[in-house]
């Protein structure tokens, strides 16, 4: 177990109190007990503690906590989430190549992959040092993954498409599947446009739990660098996604948008194809954005308005029965003037 | 065949009329031939039947239906869905463990536990006895499934994930994928926060195709007994939701929200998160729930209004051309009136 | 590499300028070189093509296009579908079946038919004629699908679906889960109702990577021939889908609900349950459909309206500050002419 002052070194905090307590663990702090260390966010140095019973606590330096044992730091939660790590070493699904797992003979493995049972690696495709091929993954001829990646069960992806280092890709999501291109005839028959185009993950990005990213007819569907989706999104195809930003669950993005760097959008959010989202937009959950958003604001409802608007809109929306009522008393005092 | 007689005394009901009659299937009520029974549903019973050919029918108790043959009892929804699975018993994936499953060393199988081709259970991993692990489920090392479950092929369930008795996951469903929890460095780069809490699924759940539940930082994502989502539904980090409660399709809850139990939610609803749901509550389809909703209703709306206030708010909202006229005609005549 | 002559024959085009030109590949408008040929959709023939480069471009009869080598057809886009199959030939995934696949005794595949590593058949199943099953995919007992099909990785085709030619099914979808079925009993326990009837997928439909298609109580939930269903789509137990209708990513369709054919929906739609929909009925992105749409319109907004409707509805709603603002005026005038 990890001294206090050990673990003040490990994040680069300034201890306070008693150096030598033993950590045993990182707990919530409403649950963290003597042999615990926990974690109070920036901001809430001012929040009653006499109910807390962590062996120490991580606070913000500078932010006057009242506690005997405390690691003070610049970013409490960074600090919290690299104890984490170090608390919950990941431990490899498998060591090496499976023996039950199908490796084409030209795929390429770097040093120390390792592919669980059942996983397939199609021909050509190229896996980095390092990466983690889960259970049942499906691994399509010509994919390029990177160095350090950590693919997880039943997720698939297709033909030609390439991840960088350090992604991460949750269970049964679909890189690469035919973005949704369909031409009619004169008669209205619907008639599938190929979709031959590519996928790009750029480095340190994280695909959520049956999220879709799909290909284009000929063009890229390009995630930059470090983008973060959650679960159960969609990503069109030929869409361009800026470094840094993050996407909330159950969120759509139609074909051909652009969306910029640091974008932080909530959950079962629709953007329409052909759009563009400047840098640091942010969006609230359920928002359907109809058109481009130029620059950095934050924007709510179906169709988007700047929030503020929104919030005006929303509030004006929910008086209409006292507007009625006052129409109504207008219309009768205009009538007893009238009638005067 | 069984005979009405038999099937009567199956379903503890109240056999009138030919209690001889052969009964060759379950069918809905309006396919039903003479070899077939069917339900009419409670408050149905003034219906006019005179198109219906099914060979006897189950209806309420005390709801005077004129049929040849009935069988009368309490709730016919329910006596027909015990039918339903006297005529349909369901035949198991696959006997025994499959030659081509991975199954770990320290796993521990039940008695009569089936898994199916291509199944893989990790280190330690407990199996009840009479579980289904169909083809292509991956079961992540520490991961406890209880007795006399269903997991479909396909489904994916992360390390230490703790499952109950009687539970039925639908193919493609995801268990214990990582919360979304990101920081930010001052930059405003992402930075992934490690999620090594639990996920705890309770006795008779049910979690549909391609649903998504996902484990939290430190603590743990509780769905109590006999919780019912239908598809493509994401339940985030360190979500509760109670007992008996059913959420629709597409539905997102977001981390560290509380559902209470009997809950019935609409598909594509969206909660926020960190909010209180009531036990009871109900939820029409497409809500966006912003804020907690601390007593029994029903909500509706984006954001969430009880229900009568949002159907009033659609209605006003809907006549604002009417509203906007009179408000013309008011001015209108002021200005007549002044110009007097 | 073909002449544009050879092209042109291909495409049943008429030529302009050189038909000797070599054509190495077909591209996008703005990215093609002079070796490549690329489109002008229909209605842009009068757009400046001053900074395009490629080789030749395919446009439509009759647009008066200024441009050295040209292509002319009826349908440009349709054309260019053709062309990008001519120049990327879908290569199989496999060739024959997998020494690791599974295939069950019983289970009939036709000529030509290629199975994938770890994909798995049940008994009784049939596969048409050069239909290909990818890795990972589970075919449940009693599967019927037809010649030509393409099934990727991971999908799941539950017992007794039946699945017509020429259908792509892309991975993880889930074809046949059990519709969301429950009724309650008194003390308000959720009790599962059997699934037990089947899906249907007509000729040369398209179902999108981790929709899911469930399957009915007794009935039959239906797709009718060449429908076309995006990623995470939910439709509902015993839904009707009619040909040639298009639905975009996670939209949802709920039970026993009838959608007519050529009908066009957008993204995050969410259609009410025993609802008809006719034919040719477009949808905007968002929409919450909560009654039948009974002839041929465009819809939108939560509930449905009229599309123009909706957007004067819209107009309107935004408008409220400045009917606040009269509303203000007009109380003030009339408190002046009281005081008078």
């Amino acid at each position: 177990m990890p001294s206090l002052k050990e673990i003040a070194d490990l994040i680069g905090g300034e201890l306070h109190g008693d150096g030598g307590l033993e950590i045993g663990a990182v707990q919530a702090l409403h649950r963290a007990g003597p042999g615990d260390i926990a974690f109070l966010a920036r901001g809430k140095e001012g929040a009653d503690l006499s109910g807390v019973r962590a062996g120490a606590l991580i606070a913000a330096r500078g932010g006057d906590v009242a506690y005997a044992n405390l690691v003070l730091v610049d970013a409490p939660r960074l600090a919290f989430a690299q104890l984490l790590e170090h608390f919950h070493p990941r431990v490899p699904f498998w060591i090496g190549v499976a023996a039950n797992a199908s490796i084409a003979a030209t795929a390429e493995l770097g040093a120390g992959v390792s592919v669980g049972p059942f996983a397939s690696i199609g021909e050509g495709a190229r896996i980095g040092a390092g990466s983690e091929i889960h259970a049942g993954v499906a691994v399509y001829r010509g994919v390029t993954i990177g160095r350090d990646c950590l693919i997880y069960a039943n997720a698939v992806i297709r033909e030609n498409v390439e991840i960088g280092d350090r992604v991460i890709i949750h269970p049964g999501a679909v890189i690469g599947a035919d973005g949704f291109g369909f031409d009619r005839t004169a008669e209205g028959t619907a008639v599938k446009v190929p979709q031959v185009g590519r996928v790009i993950i750029g480095d340190g990005c994280e695909i959520g739990a049956n999220t879709c990213i799909d290909r284009s007819t000929i063009e890229e569907t390009v995630l930059e660098a470090n983008v973060k989706l959650d679960n159960l999104v969609q990503v069109g195809h030929n869409v361009r996604i800026g470094r840094d930003t993050a996407i909330s669950a159950q969120t759509g993005i139609s074909g051909s948008t652009r969306i910029g760097a640091g974008v932080i959008m909530g959950g079962q959010v629709g953007v329409a194809d052909h759009v563009e989202i400047a840098d640091g937009v942010m969006v609230a959950a359920k928002t359907g954005i109809t058109g481009s958003v130029r620059e950095k604001m934050i924007v709510a409802g179906i169709p988007h308005q700047e929030i503020g608007e929104w919030r005006r809109s929303m509030v004006l929306a929910r008086n209409l029965a006292a507007m009625r009522e006052k129409l109504r008393l207008l219309e009768r005092k205009i009538k007893e003037m009238e009638e005067k």
